[in-house]
């Protein structure tokens, strides 16, 4: 799957305003409530990496999590990374 | 809870062989055979931190996962992590 150009990051960029792109990953900061919480938020994401075949690094630092998703075969951001980080955002409320 | 000293760190690190101590923190790294059996391990680990009222920083890489344990208050590792750190090991066949 070829990578984003800059027209299409900063296309997708403004449907996913919570998500930077950094050192050729897009990435995002999750924080709740207490470390439970956390737990079935990285649990849900767990659910779609393997749904989209597709999975984010996933670090949990107690309550907050990041998740930081690129395409190893392509070396870079593409379009299916998008997708997965659409499908994480959709099961929070922002 | 007191930092354990050198000869308390030693004695603790023959009782956990895959463990290393790596800027202040007891960490190991865990393999799987895919992300399903890595994300089984994760929870079981949730649980014990939950138990031990003691949360590790937990890094997924697909079917690898890193846990890192120190205690916060006391800046460093503590009987507390080792405690953890055993029960961690207790969940896998090594």
């Amino acid at each position: 799957m070829p990578l984003l150009n800059s027209d299409q990051l900063n296309q997708a960029a403004r449907n996913l305003p919570m998500w930077t792109v950094d050192a050729g990953a897009l990435q995002r900061s999750f924080e709740f409530r207490d470390f439970v919480a956390a737990m079935q938020f990285v649990n849900a994401v767990a659910a779609l990496a393997e749904q989209h075949g597709h999975h984010p690094d996933i670090d949990i630092r107690y309550n907050q999590v990041l998740i930081r998703t690129w395409s190893h075969d392509s070396g870079g951001v593409t379009e299916r990374d998008f997708r997965l980080a659409q499908a994480v955002d959709s099961t929070v409320s922002q």
